[in-house]
């Protein structure tokens, strides 16, 4: 290798403006976890209800995913008061168990096809190899952890709901109405595709991708009811622009859409446009939502609904040509534990960063009188 | 309309951590304009340059595009010492012009479909309704010229370079080879398609949208060059998470994608993993890109290759439903000028985004003899 | 010199969380200026209430201060709408009018003593001598423009009232009642001294520091009334933390005190404790007020009291050693126009820096039927 | 009580803009700790250092402190792999062992004087009333850890020193030279006040006011040294700015100094002004050092030199009216463990926030070669 030589600044591992979300956590560590900075103070919040979130994104649930093994139990470490939020950072701290480092060891110098080996070492000049530390999805336990928070806070408000589900695993795409889904029919199945049909032909890809020594990718679909009107932030914080952000930092996305997304390039005005009329109430509504929910960056009262595109996984059970840090040509072949496909375990991680962007927004928006104080 | 009651706290009109640019203006206010804080000292900088990339998105250019005549000339307030930085703000004022502002005496009280005119009245409770105000594509005029700024800074460190083009609009698919295409290509022709024969299809079916009081969508892509090794801050930070909030704050973009994008959410791993091999001078390469230039959130030294969805134009010069303040039905037919397809003035926008996410991770990362100093 | 060579990141121009003013401009570049973002909508808000804020800090006022003859008018860029703030960025910029740039090329190559002139020679290796620059005190016209609109959003909110005055020069101290003083006693005379006896002695102190070619420290004192039980956000947001952090920004300050100060060193608990009592409406009052209206880094509802120490003007009109670029030794003897003693000009800054942070931590506290809506 | 009724949006519990150090954590919750974001990578890190510097805040060290036995063991939760920072997030908890919460129980209702309760409870509707919850001094050992981990990058640095001493308590004033005092001698007696015999004056006034169930004030002296000509931000990061909010920010904070501080207020230019000339190596030095290190909000190359002023611990061992959330009155006497005066152990968190500042300042200036790559 040339003498690539850089002197990184920072990570940037907080995200949100009001409800302040700082993660920590490698793969291999220690423990992964998050302190939230900004919960609202009297916010009823017990254990289990992170838990709850947390046992949905947990490795070993199914055949379908990575067989690690880690409970995920999660320790709130403060600003927790007989059971009611003080207000002050909520820190959570989740213990990584199964660890098995010893099975990286041959990847200590080698870059693998895809992941981020490469661009870590050089950034960083050092990065802890075993199961891809910082850069592993493992990371995102601490997200899921905070916006079982942000549920909680945004269920309390006003009822806004937030449900993700598969929509497309490789070539098998499915027609599913965003208006129908509930929870109980994404949880319904190991896919996490509310279609029963659709979900079994998904199950029997990723099966065949597993026995073949391959991965698939897919697109998670996601939709928040009950925003209400005025959420974003213009110019720069719109709330697709937050969305888009907080979405494309899950690991392996590639892409994403709000409403019409990609689909709305081959229209023209007159197709697109959704057109407003008075709701039963005297509210405005718009007739059709290619908008998805959000217009000039502000949500608009329509359900906001939003697609993001997931390669398939980086790691294959099959040969790779590749380099190691030297230069020198590689042959290898993964070893180690994961999933082949991210899509089941990614629908809670979108459900979360939805929830972490909708809840900043709305405590932004401080539309405010969420938790009245008795003084 | 119901008592939808919220209180707004802020627009939030800054964007960047190191290369802070701060834009301001309304439509048809006095002016619009950026404070650009941040940027390095000594860098030789011109009017010219910057008046350069804001007469590439200037209305009035061509048949094809808004009518408007802005001669968008910009004045540098502060910042500049016998044409070098300072290392202080920059800012940057451009004067509006051809207001004629009481062409849009009638619609005070009406919402425009799919414009933001709704959702500004209920977020702000009140709004400057001539040209749609600050949610006008007129604001993007100080992201152009912060634009300029940050490519100067690019150019000068390392040869970056930026470029976007058109590559669809409506159902006109083209098929470009981004490593090919050149600045003299896009500005070639005034579509902003650098296929000639793709080019002239665009512009004929523009000139039949306008001609219908339609509108049109479409796709651009933009590649960066020449991006060194290590820029993107994980885990929230990732330089395709910054490219995405940037480009979905863009107005009327619905889609954001990074290397395969959506299409790679239907491969394989084995299809999908770009396999690491040895250059030419020792360095890392990777034999395809599907990565798009970014792993695990860090640029790999490969094109940084993106691409935005637009939506048609909302503005279109035929009879529309709608309704006004009170809830009352409307027929709405537009006045006003405006452009049938934002594409060929989106690709400015685009390439400004783009220079301005990309600078800041460069400054970011100080990757640093940028300016040596003589003191 | 020695080969000093580092690279400068970045100026940090900007202050306030959700009220957030980026400032802009040097000396004696074209103009100087503020950007305001997050300035709540349906503000009233006039050019006139800025002018006069703005006509307070200007130049020329009396025989006191710098001669510099500048008319300080302001204009108004963006952000207003029929008298009504929009809810985005007010764009404020004044012209220079008075430079005689010529009168500083002497002083190119020469650090002056106690001025910023060596320390941004090296961290930007480039600097604007003309009168010092952005280092210059004339930078502080952006924050007293933005301080005016800040003023205005506290008034029109709660009557929260904040006013400054020069409490001592140089060794003439004064015994002022802060709760008696008012904005006209402040203004009754051009030393901003509300004591008669006490500013006839301090307006004959500095018209003796002028004619000797020296100059005067002095304290300047602030209070804010009618400030509600609540501002200010723990741990590193505490009110007092802004509050210093903002007074020691301003050139020439030195120290900072929130209620007993220093003094509060020298006391015992028993003597300094206020005492708790419950007042005539029911609500918790404090007996006395060492804590300066501020408990545990939020505000009590007590008078919010603060003073700032400006040191000496650094120029005079007396020979001083120093040295050049090159390290040689130089007698140097100021010309160009100063102020004898700052303090008198202080006050305006110090009302400015005061409003700007207490009106951040009330919209950040979002006590928040400021501006309710009519949608 | 009034029905005083706010709704506060967040805490602040953050600092740093490259060095981010998120704290968390109440007086007698689970744990207190901290996650630092943006240490350089490849630091040499050993638990035991970051131990060191919680020694010397532990409570129960000596007969002066409070006698709440904390073992405060750290415990490095992430970002450090085989001995080595990885640049990713450092989390460190240290778990509350002596809780003895029964302690508190009388005051939960209770307003004490000059204590958060009662500004805490009006701004969040809650709080944790044992030990004062976050409001505790307690809350600064994640600073503390925190300011151990940024010592150390600045002695790997540049060799940059911080060190703090107990200048004045009560009316015991001392005539220390800054430039003299070594950590051993401020370390070499249990009041941390470098001079022998000052040292025993003071410690003999803290046995009597502990007898006399009252406390003491005092200031707290810091010198940095070795600092590099560059550092601090203008206009709003100067580095006196940076500095004075995070020393105000700590409890019992009442006012700030640089270099001549309030003194200079009664200082004329002549007196106050540091003359350059130019050292042995060239490079320019001041004669004297009024400027504290820092003009024009950057460091110049002198000795940094600050001065904190702390109140007189508000927990007495005496009879004090107050009142209750009823608003009625009451005779307090405290119980549960308090120190008769925070000096002491005030200097620890005086070293650690001037550490973070001042790495923070470092790396925003990217003075860049600190840990070069070998990758």
């Amino acid at each position: 290798m040339g003498p690539i030589v850089l002197y990184p600044l920072y990570m940037t591992s907080s995200i949100g403006n009001i409800f302040r979300v700082h993660t920590f956590g490698e793969s291999h560590g220690p423990s992964v976890g998050v302190v939230i900075d900004g919960c609202p103070p009297r916010l009823s919040l017990s254990r289990d209800e992170i838990q709850h979130d947390l046992d949905r994104r947990r490795p070993g649930q199914s055949s379908l995913v990575t067989q690690r093994d880690e409970p995920d139990a999660v320790e709130i470490m403060s600003g927790l008061h007989e059971g009611l939020t003080l207000g002050t950072p909520l820190a959570l701290v989740i213990r990584n168990e199964d660890h098995q480092s010893g099975a990286y060891d041959h990847l200590k110098d080698i870059y693998r096809p895809s992941h981020a080996d490469y661009t870590t070492q050089i950034k960083y000049g050092i990065r802890a190899h075993e199961g891809g530390g910082r850069a592993s999805a493992r990371e995102t336990v601490g997200r899921v952890a905070a916006g079982a928070v942000a549920r909680k806070v945004l269920s309390e408000h006003s009822g806004i709901e937030v449900i993700a589900w598969v929509k497309q695993v490789h070539d098998i795409t499915t027609s599913i109405d965003p208006s129908d889904v509930t929870l109980d029919m994404v949880e319904s199945n190991d896919t996490r595709c509310p279609d029963p049909d659709d979900s079994e032909r998904i199950r029997q890809a990723i099966v065949n991708a597993r026995r073949d020594g391959n991965s698939l990718g897919g697109v998670v679909e996601c939709v928040a009811r009950n925003v209400p009107v005025g959420l974003g932030d213009p110019v720069f914080g719109k709330l697709e622009a937050e969305l888009a952000k907080a979405m494309m930092s899950l690991p392996a996305s590639k892409g994403f859409e709000i409403g019409s997304g990609f689909s709305g390039a081959s229209m023209t005005g007159r197709e697109h446009n959704d057109l407003f009329e008075t709701g039963p109430s005297g509210e405005a509504r718009t007739t059709t939502n290619n908008s998805g929910g959000i217009q000039g960056g502000i949500s608009n009262g329509e359900d906001v609904l939003l697609r993001v595109a997931f390669k398939p996984t980086a790691t294959i059970a099959s040969s790779q040509k590749t380099i190691d840090k030297e230069g020198n040509a590689i042959d290898l072949t993964a070893r180690g534990r994961h999933d082949p496909c991210v899509l089941p375990r990614a629908v809670p991680m979108v459900e979360a960063m939805a929830c972490l962007v909708i809840c900043d927004a709305l405590l932004r928006q401080a539309a405010i009188d969420i938790f009245p104080h008795i003084p």
